[in-house]
């Protein structure tokens, strides 16, 4: 299927070959001195006013819908005076925390209905002064019939989390028709049963979309002891500059890297130091949100990353590992245009895009939902993404005969082994061992372990699930 | 159900109020003089030259793909010898129509994958100067199996009529996959079973798209006694500056003329002339292409339109009635967009738009397809369209008091009367009469006879469909 394939080199052929840096601010101090951050520091100087030479945000300017500290008081007992409450769900409060953050710049909270149509037929929105950004899933929060009601001509609601507590403010609303049908049709195109951000998010929603202003009351925070790995788009960008970064290139994942990953992660620095950059930083960047059942949870994963950078795979001083809140969509083509906008607010000026971005199985059929070239041609193509340089690359393999990840050569194709995601996985539940150099040992253990926690649960000692074949 | 009702009148908000017309081309002869011509007369003067200060083409060039007279003879004999004949379809054959005239300039020939997926997520594509133009509908050809094993590693093809007379060549041809879920659901909104347009030349046609440059031996002519109406864009223009028209303001219809369009069609002249302008010419331009089954015909639909002419409804010197040659989508917002587009290119800077352009009932909800305010509002917000004056109009109805078409007034709103198109046809159906002053008598017997010749083929007496209520 369509899961990612086990290791990915650049293609010969970019869509855009030329490096582009935009510098809007030019640096008027030296930028940080270098500095090494370990994998598990946490970075958290908020105070830090070094303007950096790094790529724009959208629109020009980061969002941050986090009140003050200095009016949080004020605002969390206006919030308790608001008379309509709407309870968030998970996928709701990932949603706010994104935004919060300023991923979705210049969104300032959930969509109203212009920007969820241009969303829906663009993929890009048109700001005021003319220019576009690109926006290609929508962000919305839904409520039902009886809550449509309750608000009546209020201008204003609190959002709550699921034991009530206030998380934010959404003022100045627009409340309208949630067409779900034509919502789910245009963002995966189609509208097959069992995606599974839809069956989660969409299909049992209300029947009606509210936008509107967010002040959300305080960082959003997790508790789940990874809160450290979530890393805002300032906050990162801080971390940019404090390393001193001329080119920032960004890598999505929510699957546990392997070598083949981590080959085109060395690859991918190695290039931009030969264009000339001085100090490329790579943003590795899992995605911590909502996703499919049988996806390996995030707890797992960056347990898994951990291992890889202290194996030294992945070499701490030009890395920085970091959760982005997003849910998934699993919308392919779509999605990763959003993968790549909110990864340049977080400072990215490179975004690696590889075979089948954001792309799954068809839900009905027995074919990929996604043709796996679209998405790095849409990419190379999206509204409002022109800034962002985007770094192809082409499926490569386990080469048997150097027993490592290397560049797939179709001439011996006789030579290489494809392993997908679905087969890790199949190998890592029935603790099978993959051939040696497709990941660090101890990285591999990780996901031993998750497995064997997954059997100890259930009561089954050997997961049954098919291996899918090379 | 989505039908236009029976009146339309301009909204008293319009989403851009200011008149602005771009005159890229200033010209440097006067335009030609103002001269009267009937609707029956053609208009054929290819020879002249007058830069003109209409609305400038996409991607500034109109195109005309139509092989010139000297290098027919020699065009034709090559396509003869080109290895691989496609046989063209109905809406095919309407398609190389609407590219060989420019209606979709800058698209010199049949999408190929970039422009295909760029008009799939974005509804409009990126030029090599970077300018953006509008373009929300493939245009593309579908190829089965066997026709691309035969075309083989061949660049060109001979596209041919049901006959077999060679209609053009499409050269530098690309073959790529035809993803029908995604292209429908990407360009309805939804993939239920029942889309007029998908049932007639998606679900059915074959796997693989085919793009390329079309080189068309001829004008195409469809010799139904209507070619005379069937005006080119180029041909459209020459006529704007024959009669001196400083701005032209479009009216895209597929059902008959009543008085309430007449109304929208006189008063949009009266505002535009209040706004400064000598000249505005109204292009009432319905279309020809495919429609689905319950539509009124073509045939039918001109005499009722020349019949309302003649009774002086419309005024014949401010007015060229020509055929648009695009097929029908029934695609609502998006379909919309191309409605516009096209429009732009026949030289039109205003552009009427009602409730529910392009919209129907969905085909297996007991609802309309679309929202009846999408159309406008994403009309309105479209990329490449920017330079196009958009005039949103609410509906009006038939007002009792007044015996009359006119606004409607929701303080009295007892007095007013909806007739939807569905109604309209019911009771011609069944020869019933409308009020008096819905539309000319003359016009209204066009549709009375329409309906008495299917009878007559049918061989029944009266029509049982159901009349809808108001």
């Amino acid at each position: 299927m369509a899961s990612s394939a086990a290791a990915i080199v650049f293609s010969d052929s970019p869509f855009r070959s030329s490096p582009l840096i935009h510098n809007h601010h030019v640096s008027r101090h030296a930028p940080g001195s270098v500095s090494v951050v370990s994998f598990n520091r946490r970075v958290s100087r908020r105070g830090l006013a070094v303007k950096s030479a790094l790529i724009e945000p959208d629109g020009g300017k980061l969002m941050n819908l986090v009140v003050e500290e200095s009016r949080r008081r004020v605002m969390k007992r206006e919030a308790e005076t608001v008379s309509v409450r709407i309870k968030l769900n998970r996928v709701d409060l990932e949603w706010v925390h994104v935004l919060s953050e300023g991923w979705a710049s210049p969104l300032k909270g959930f969509m109203r209905q212009s920007e969820f149509l241009q969303t829906l037929h663009f993929n890009s929105f048109r700001l005021e002064d003319g220019s576009v950004v690109n926006m290609s899933v929508p962000i919305v929060l839904a409520i039902d019939d009886d809550q449509k009601f309750r608000i009546g001509d209020s201008n204003r609601v609190t959002l709550v989390d699921s034991v009530g507590n206030p998380i934010a403010i959404l003022t100045d609303i627009e409340i309208y028709k949630h067409p779900k049908e034509e919502r789910i049709a245009r963002t995966w195109g189609t509208t097959a049963r069992g995606l599974p951000y839809a069956e989660e998010a969409i299909t049992k929603a209300g029947n009606w979309l509210i936008g509107g202003d967010l002040q959300v009351l305080e960082p959003i925070k997790y508790n789940d002891g990874l809160d450290r790995f979530r890393l805002s788009p300032s906050q990162l960008r801080e971390e940019f500059v404090r390393r001193g970064a001329d080119a920032v290139f960004a890598f999505q994942l929510r699957n546990p890297v392997h070598n083949g990953h981590a080959l085109l992660m060395t690859d991918t620095r190695r290039r931009l130091l030969e264009m000339g950059y001085k100090n490329p930083v790579l943003l590795l960047n899992p995605l911590g949100g909502f996703t499919k059942a049988d996806d390996v949870p995030l707890s797992w994963r960056m347990r898994q990353h951990e291992k890889v950078l202290e194996d030294g795979v992945l070499d701490p001083e030009t890395t920085v590992v970091s959760i982005f809140p997003s849910p998934m969509l699993y919308a392919g083509p779509t999605e990763v245009q959003w993968h790549a906008k909110a990864r340049i607010n977080a400072g990215a000026n490179f975004y690696i895009v590889g075979r089948d971005p954001a792309g799954m199985g068809h839900p009905t059929e027995k074919r990929d939902l996604y043709d796996a070239d679209h998405g790095k041609k849409v990419l190379s193509m999206a509204p409002g993404l022109e800034r962002l340089n985007i770094l192809p690359f082409k499926v490569a393999a386990y080469d048997t005969t150097q027993g490592k990840m290397a560049f797939f050569d179709p001439s011996r194709s006789q030579d290489f082994l494809f392993i997908s995601g679905t087969k890790m996985r199949g190998l890592a539940k029935n603790k099978q061992n993959p051939p040696d150099g497709f990941m660090c040992p101890s990285g591999w253990k990780v996901l031993v372990d998750y497995y064997d926690s997954l059997s100890a649960e259930s009561g089954n000692g050997r997961v049954s699930e098919a291996v899918a074949s090379a």
